[in-house]
C-alpha cells in the first residue's frame, strides 16, 4: 500500500498503521473529496450571495456549515453530536470505492476527525496570524486616548454585564459566564469599515475612532481570550493566576508591539536581500514559530504566539505582499474553520415552539442586547472636546464578526459553553453583524441632516443678514 | 482540553483522543513548532546558496533533509528507521513544555507521522497539480511530432535499458527493476530552460524541442508512476491489467487535454463573474477533488487526478493568478515533501570503504549513464530533415529533477525500492541535475563555434570572391 498517494489533506499514514487495507485508504481519500468538496462549493456560491448583498462572506461560511451539519444534510456531522451521517453520501462512497458499508462509515468518521478538525486548526491560526498583520498600529496610536478610552469600555462594559447577566439571570457557571461574556469583547471592523467607506465618512473623526478601537479590541478580545482559555484548562479561577496570565499576556502583546517598531525595519530589507522567491513566506512562519513556541513556552496559547508574530511582522514595509502570501491559507483554511462552527449549530435549537429552546432565545436576546448596549456605551466616553457623533462611534463597534466566532468555536469545541450558550453566542455574532449597516447608515444619515440643516440655518441667516 | 489551541498542522483533536494531557498537546506543538521551524530555516538558507549558483532549489531541500535526518541531526527522524532522535532537541522541548521524557519522546514521534507526512502528502499533491498547471499544451502541440518522438523515446529506452540493467546485473526483483527503471523517465525542463535562457537559445529549434517534449515527458512519466503504483499495490504483474491501467490512464489524461481546449473557455468567463475573493482558488480546489474522485472510481491515483485537475485548468487565461494562489501552498508543502525525502537518505550508504556500499554505489553510477545515454539517444532520433543539434536536445532532456525524486520518495515510502536502490535513484537526480546545465554550455558553444566558424568561411569566400 502506498502512502502517498492521497490527495490534499489525508492522514492515509496514520490509518495505513491503523488499518492497513486499500480500500480504506480509497474510502478516506473520497471521502475528503465528497466533504471537502461540498464545503469549497457551498461556501463559494453562499460567499457570492454575501458580496453581493454587501455582508462578510463570513455569513456565507456559518450558512454552509449549518447546511452541512447535522440539522440538514448531515454531510458534516461531528462524532460528538452522535448523529448519523448522510446514508447517500455514504452509499456514493461506496460505490466509487467498492469497499464495504463497514470500511466507508469508519474510513468517514475518521477524515472528519483528522482532515476538518486539521484544516480548522491551521485556519484559526491563519485567522489569527492575519488579523494581527492587519492591525495598523501606527494608525491606533494617532487616535491614541480617544480610542484606547472607547476600546477599553468596549470590553469591559460588555465582558462585566455578560458575565453577571448570565450569572444571575440564568444560573450559568462561572467559567461559561466569563467565557460567554469574553466572547461580547471583540469588533470586527470589516463591515464598518465597508459602510463607512460607502458613506464616504472611514476618513471622519468618528470613522478614525472606529478603526482605532477596533484594532485595540482585537487586541484585548485576544487577550481575554487567551487567560480564559487558561482558566477552562485548569478549571478554576485562582485571582492570582488571573493576574500573573494578564500580566505575561500583557508584556507578551507589548513586546510585539515594540517589535513592530524596532525590529521590523531591520527585518525587513534582510528578508529583501534574499533571492530565493519562498524566503519571505518561510521565514514569516519560522517567526511565528518562535514566537508561538515563547508564548507556550510563558505558559500562554499558541494563538497569542500566532496573533503577536502577524502584529510584528505588520511593520514591514512588504506586509501587503506577505498578506498575500497567506490569502490562500485563509481561503482553504479559514473556511473550513467557520463551516465547522456552522456545522456544530443544531438548529432544532431554535424551535421556540419547544419549551426547553425558549431559555436559549432570551440568552441570545440578552447577549444581543448587552453587545449593543455595552458598545454604545463605549462610544459615549469618548474622550475629546470637539463636537463628536458619540452614539455613531458606539453604533460602529456593535459587529462582532471572527473573533466572537473563535470565542464560539473555542467554547463548543472545549466544551466550556452549553449547547444553547454556544448557539446564543453565534447568533449574537449574526444579529450584531446584520443590524450594524443599517443602524450606521441612520445615525450617520441623521447627522448629516443635522450638519447640512445646520448649513442651511447659517446660510438663511446670512442671506437674512445680507438682506437687512 | 482545549482542542484547537494548536499551530499550524497539528492534531491535537487526535491526540486528545489518545492521551488526554495537557502536557502532551503542549510537547506536540512545541515539537512542531522545532522540527517545522527548522526545516523552513535551513531550506530557505540553503535554498539561497542554490538560487545564487543558479541551481534549483530543490537541492536546498534536499540538503535540508539529508542534515536533519538520522545521518547528521537527527531532528527529522522516521521511526521506520529506528534511529533515535536528537536528545539535544528532545531536553529542549521538555524544558518549554515542561513535561516528562516519555511524553515528550511519545509526542515528538506522534507529529512526525502526523505532521511531517501529512503536509508531505499535501506538498506532492500541490507539485504535480502545480506541474500539469504548467505544462503548456499549446506550446507542445506546436512542435508537435518532433517532440513527441523524442519524448517517446526518451521514456521508453531508460525505462527499458534501466529496468533490464537492474534486473539482469544485480538481480532486482523484477517490480522494483521497473520502477527504478520508470524513474528514469521524466525530464525537469527547469535548469535546462534557465540555461537555454542565459545563451540566448530558448526560442531555437532545439530550444522549442526541448520545451515540448519535457512537457509530454512528464505526462508519461505521470502516467507510468501511476501505473506502477498500481502494479506495487497489487504485487503482480499481469499484462492484461498493465494493459487496462495504460488504456485508462491514457484515456484520462487525452480527457484531461479535451477539457482544456473545450472546458476551460467556457469555465474562465464563469469564474471571473463572481466576486467573492476566494472563488478561484476553491473552484480549482473543487475541480481537482472532482478529477481525484474520477481517478479514484476508475482504479487509478489521486495523484494523477491532481495532475490532471492542473493540466486542464492550464488552459484559463487567468492560469498565471492561479499560480499566484498555489505559490504559497508551494512553498510550505512541497518544501516540506522534498526535505522528508532527504531525510530518508542513510548516507553512511555512500562511505565506499564499506564493502556492502559498493554495490549501491555502482547502481548508481550505472543509473546515471542510463540516464544520460537514454535521452542522448532520444535526441538522436528527433523527427527533422532541418540541420538541427541532436546532441543538443538529448543533453537538454538530462536532468531528471521533482518528478524523479517523486519516484524515490514514493518508493522508499511503499518499500518497493530497497534502501540502496532508493539512494541510488536520489543520486541520480541529482548528479543528473548537476552536470547538465555544464554539458549543455559545452555543446551549445561548439555549436555557435561552428556556425560562426562556418560564417567566417562564408564571409572569406565572399571577400575572395569579390576580390578574384
Amino acid at each position: 500500500m502506498n502512502i502517498f498517494i492521497s490527495p490534499l489533506w489525508t492522514t492515509s499514514y496514520l490509518l495505513a498503521e491503523v488499518t492497513n487495507g486499500e480500500a480504506y485508504t480509497k474510502a478516506v481519500v473520497a471521502s475528503l473529496m465528497v466533504t471537502a468538496g461540498t464545503i469549497f462549493l457551498l461556501s463559494v456560491l453562499l460567499g457570492e450571495l454575501c458580496v453581493r448583498l454587501s455582508l462578510p462572506t463570513v455569513l456565507g461560511d456559518l450558512a454552509t456549515g449549518v447546511i452541512m451539519g447535522g440539522s440538514i444534510l448531515s454531510i458534516l456531522v461531528f462524532s460528538e453530536v452522535g448523529e448519523q451521517a448522510n446514508s447517500t453520501m455514504l452509499q456514493f462512497l461506496e460505490w466509487v470505492t467498492q469497499a464495504d458499508p463497514e470500511t466507508t462509515l469508519a474510513a468517514y468518521q475518521f477524515q472528519m476527525r483528522a482532515f476538518i478538525n486539521e484544516s480548522a486548526n491551521i485556519g484559526l491560526l491563519t485567522l489569527l496570524f492575519v488579523t494581527g498583520l492587519e492591525s495598523d498600529l501606527a494608525e491606533l496610536i494617532q487616535v491614541g486616548t480617544q480610542a484606547a478610552t472607547v476600546a477599553v469600555t468596549g470590553v469591559v462594559l460588555p465582558l462585566v454585564i455578560g458575565a453577571i447577566t448570565l450569572s444571575a439571570l440564568f444560573d450559568v457557571p462561572t467559567i461559561p459566564a466569563l467565557f460567554a461574556g469574553a466572547a461580547l469583547t471583540a469588533t470586527s471592523i470589516g463591515i464598518t469599515a465597508k459602510v463607512l467607506q460607502d458613506l464616504g465618512r472611514l476618513q471622519s473623526s468618528e470613522g478614525q475612532i472606529i478603526l482605532g478601537a477596533a484594532i485595540l479590541d482585537d487586541i484585548l478580545g485576544i487577550v481575554v481570550l487567551a487567560i480564559a482559555l487558561s482558566l477552562v484548562e485548569t478549571g478554576e479561577i485562582e485571582i492570582t493566576k488571573i493576574i500573573s496570565l494578564l500580566i505575561s499576556a500583557t508584556i507578551f502583546v507589548l513586546v510585539a508591539i515594540l517589535l513592530n517598531r524596532y525590529f521590523c525595519p531591520v527585518f525587513t530589507p534582510i528578508v529583501e536581500r534574499f533571492k530565493n522567491p519562498a524566503a519571505l513566506m518561510l521565514f514569516s512562519l519560522i517567526f511565528l514559530h518562535i514566537l508561538a513556541l515563547t508564548a507556550i513556552g510563558i505558559g500562554l496559547e499558541a494563538l497569542l504566539g500566532a496573533f503577536a508574530a502577524g502584529l510584528v511582522l505588520g511593520g514591514m514595509s512588504i506586509k501587503e505582499r506577505l498578506a498575500q502570501l497567506f490569502e490562500p491559507f485563509v481561503y482553504v483554511y479559514t473556511t473550513v474553520f467557520f463551516v465547522t462552527i456552522g456545522a456544530r449549530v443544531d438548529l432544532s435549537v431554535l424551535n421556540p415552539f419547544v419549551a426547553e429552546n425558549r431559555e436559549s432565545l432570551i440568552i441570545a436576546a440578552c447577549l444581543i442586547t448587552i453587545a449593543v448596549i455595552g458598545k454604545i456605551g463605549a462610544g459615549f466616553v469618548t474622550f475629546t472636546d470637539k463636537p463628536i457623533n458619540r452614539l455613531a462611534i458606539g453604533v460602529g463597534m456593535i459587529p462582532r464578526g471572527e473573533v466572537g466566532l473563535v470565542f464560539a468555536g473555542l467554547g463548543a469545541a472545549t466544551g466550556v459553553l452549553s449547547e444553547s450558550l454556544d448557539v446564543a453566542v453565534i447568533i449574537m455574532v449574526i444579529v450584531t453583524t446584520l443590524i450594524a449597516p443599517f443602524l450606521l447608515r441612520l445615525v450617520f444619515r441623521s447627522s448629516i441632516e443635522k450638519i447640512e440643516e445646520s448649513r442651511k440655518v447659517e446660510a438663511i441667516q446670512e442671506l437674512a443678514g445680507e438682506k437687512f
